[in-house]
């Protein structure tokens, strides 16, 4: 069996895999990885662990956590299914490493655009020989509505909230148009761009918010929110082939 | 002569016209609103003045720019040459009532939709009865740029830029496409909307995003960055017949 561990800014999940199945998915508060890791490891018989990290995790539990079981830290380093055209690969986010490793094992030869709405709304390409091309990096749901209030005198706020119509008749109304309807043209539009530039596009829709916006986009997509876990998972599996 | 000031978040834009022309306009920081006042009014005979703020104005100050000139405080109780089918009219802002006044005045008889770029983009719209049903609010350019860097840990400070390809190959082409190819297809989406559901739509861009955004859309739009002080000139005028 297979650990994949994703920390993200707040949150981690921890999920146990065995051959291409899913078995548990937990989800726990950042300060809690030992603990969590060692139930986990005492759980199951864990072959190999692998841990991507978005938000910096110490040298000190990264350490610990090789104590507890074999473990692949995914870095700019690690061997991947793809071949990566980034310019700065040093500072391509990790996340967005799994997700194109995901896209390449799950849609071999499609030009895939992947969607993560999460904390940001990322956008990232592979064209259908498995080259990454880049994509795209813009602000996710709750961090505008996060930056409406930070960022202004008298905005106040909002959780988010699906809109019955883009024209906002109050304050709040008027927000949830801008950011729930905003999000909803920018993710349409930027898949028209891609569509209009590559055949046969297929697009991923990944990320804490893909149910919320699966049912408001106009374009066709896959929604699976899980697809960082699985590209770790696809990583994981390719890296120890050569074990 | 008339004086229009405009309050924002940082800067103050004040504006001297007579009759419908423009005669000067100055910027200054907020903390120099009474000597920078002063020194407008002793260089031109203003006959009345209007102040509209998206910020808070002190009373202090307000009370001691009273003293300088004959001046309309603008709120949701003043008159407004539109019928206001806001829900929530003691929390349209200002500026946003300044906008639709403009287009009534300007755009009389035209279903109008006027776009805000400034530190949030708003969306305003009033049919060609002049009746306002509201629009919607979201972050504009520079707020999602500051938005991304202070809610992630790993993401850069950038400045605007202009793109040159939506599939961005580094970190900084990421986020410039993410957030300036995003709000331009946020944009084009939402004025096609509007276009869809009402007939010979007239879209106005303004705020100070406005030439920076205006040869990046695909929609036809009048690009005109000083549409707030023209609408709190409008109804200065409209709120001075009575006199």
């Amino acid at each position: 069996m297979y650990l994949i561990i994703d920390v993200g800014n707040t949150r981690i999940k921890a999920a146990v895999y065995q051959n291409d199945s899913l078995l548990e998915l937990v989800v726990f508060d950042k300060k809690r990885i030992i603990s969590e890791i060692k139930k986990i490891v005492k759980k199951y018989t864990i072959f190999k662990g692998i841990i991507s990290s978005v938000a910096t995790i110490s040298k000190f539990k990264m350490d610990k956590l090789k104590d507890v079981l074999p473990i692949v830290e995914l870095s700019h380093q690690t061997k991947v299914p793809f071949k990566n055209n980034y310019k700065t690969p040093k500072t391509l986010g990790v996340d967005r490493i799994a997700l194109v490793s995901a896209a390449v094992q799950q849609f071999p030869k499609e030009n895939t655009l992947i969607i993560d709405a999460g904390t940001c709304i990322t956008f990232d390409f592979v064209t259908k020989e498995g080259k990454y091309l880049g994509g795209a990096i813009s602000p996710g749901i709750k961090m505008r509505y996060k930056a409406l209030n930070t960022f202004t005198s008298k905005l106040p706020l909002l959780e988010n909230k699906e809109i019955e119509n883009f024209i906002g008749d109050s304050t709040d109304t008027s927000i949830h148009s801008g950011i729930v309807n905003g999000v909803c043209n920018e993710l349409d539009g930027v898949i028209n761009q891609y569509k209009k530039q590559f055949n046969d596009l297929t697009v991923v829709l990944t990320g804490g918010d893909t149910n919320f916006l699966a049912k408001q986009l106009k374009s066709s997509i896959f929604a699976t929110p899980n697809f960082v876990l699985e590209g770790l998972h696809t990583i994981l599996i390719y890296n120890s082939k050569n074990d």
